[in-house]
């Protein structure tokens, strides 16, 4: 598998003085998602925890609507590891023109390639309550997940998304070069252990957009924070289906877009 | 059309107390662009330049290889002003091989809905020559981006892309929701008015990702720089085509990733 950053020789410009430098920067390489042996998506990721962006991936697509309808990610014979099929559970077929919608849909940022406005949305069930949260609860967020990012400080380059319980524990973080993966990847990771998205938190290291909002929602996630602004197609989005959407979240406060019976 | 920014009903929590107050969001809207009738892509964009985003979205994505192969880019009959139509120039006809190709290539991301690694990459010429530029002419041009930036102040959710000219005045600048539209719509809007891109430098207000380099290699903008850092994939690319790559482009200094021959 290729490394999660990779060296790079860099001419530093500074104070009036130039010089070579040995840095390292995160490593962005394609990686080709298949069923039943059909290409259906390449996204552009971090490398690492590929087996959970593939299975969450295949969730905030709506590709599968379950974590159970599937049996596992496995990596085809390619040299860098970038080729992954996801197998489906037996007895689990993926309804032909729900598929071929999907090939339309599945992308890193949701609304790419799709060749027509009707097929931005994705379906997406109505949030369930959910958690009920304090304000203290929420603004302690931010530092934990910027305690466990690690990956960022050493290269300045990526996303992270963390999966909060309704208590405030930080349960699983994800970075990745692409935002998008970054969710996707705490997504997969959450429903390989069988743990209930119903009840979680999401904090997204910057903007909340409408696809943030769809991929959560997909995947039944009933709060979405983001350190930076939401779009207003994010809250719109967010105010059908009944999604919190928090944004600003930072040390000195923060804004409730939606759904702000869940925060006391 | 609708309004650059939209009207957002918020609950602020911040000190210990919690208020309802007016605030504003970036919009967000999805653009369908279509050639000869047919729908070929959708992005999620923040409105307003929408015919340059048409225009440099066919540039920086190969659907046309030069400005004048495109008459114009025209609204279609839609309440919202959200379908717009790329008219290509007299005598100009797209190959069908090429345009197939490119239904696949063609999104906000670059890379998404792509069905095969094999088909990330577009074409891309080599670089020109281009600019030689020194380090105070770059290190100076991320304050003019900023001083031009009053959307970003006004709501805190957009992405900036700023083109410069050799010298070091700021040419173009489009904010957006979308990292990749803002590029668009300086490509776009600099292809309009017959501006030389092969002497342009190119700057974004965050990372400079692969598609980034491939959107700015495609239309012939020799020089990228950002404000944070490249990945690996940006200055593989960049470095095969011979493109300039900037990262860090801060008060205190840059990094010269790729190209540094152009940095006096």
């Amino acid at each position: 598998m290729m490394p999660k950053t990779t060296p790079a020789e860099v001419t530093r410009v500074a104070g009036g003085e130039r010089r070579q430098v040995a840095d390292s920067v995160v490593t962005e390489a394609p990686l080709e998602i298949r069923l039943a042996g059909v290409p259906i998506a390449v996204v552009m990721r971090t490398p690492g925890d590929d087996a959970e962006l593939v299975r969450g991936f295949a969730l905030t697509e709506a590709i599968v609507l379950h974590p159970r309808e599937m049996a596992e990610a496995r990596p085809l014979p390619d040299p860098e590891g970038n080729r992954w099929e996801l197998v489906l559970a037996d007895g689990v077929s993926v309804d032909p023109e729900r598929f071929r919608r999907n090939l339309y849909t599945t992308s890193s940022c949701g609304v790419c390639g799709k060749a027509s406005i009707d097929a931005v949305r994705i379906a997406a069930p109505p949030a369930l309550p959910g958690p009920v949260v304090s304000p203290d609860l929420l603004l302690g967020l931010p530092a934990r997940m910027r305690a466990r990012q690690e990956a960022f400080t050493a290269t300045g380059g990526l996303h992270a998304a963390a999966l909060f319980t309704p208590y405030g524990d930080l349960r699983e973080l994800r970075e990745d070069v692409g935002r998008h993966n970054a969710v996707d990847k705490v997504v997969g990771a959450a429903a390989a252990t069988g743990w209930p998205l119903g009840e979680s938190i999401l904090l997204v290291s910057g903007r909340v957009s409408f696809e943030m909002v769809q991929k959560a929602a997909v995947a039944g996630v009933p709060v979405v924070c983001g350190v930076s602004a939401p779009s207003s197609l994010a809250i719109e989005l967010a105010a059908e289906l009944g999604t919190t959407v928090v944004g600003f979240l930072r040390d000195a406060g923060f804004n409730v877009y939606t759904g702000a019976g869940r925060v006391t």
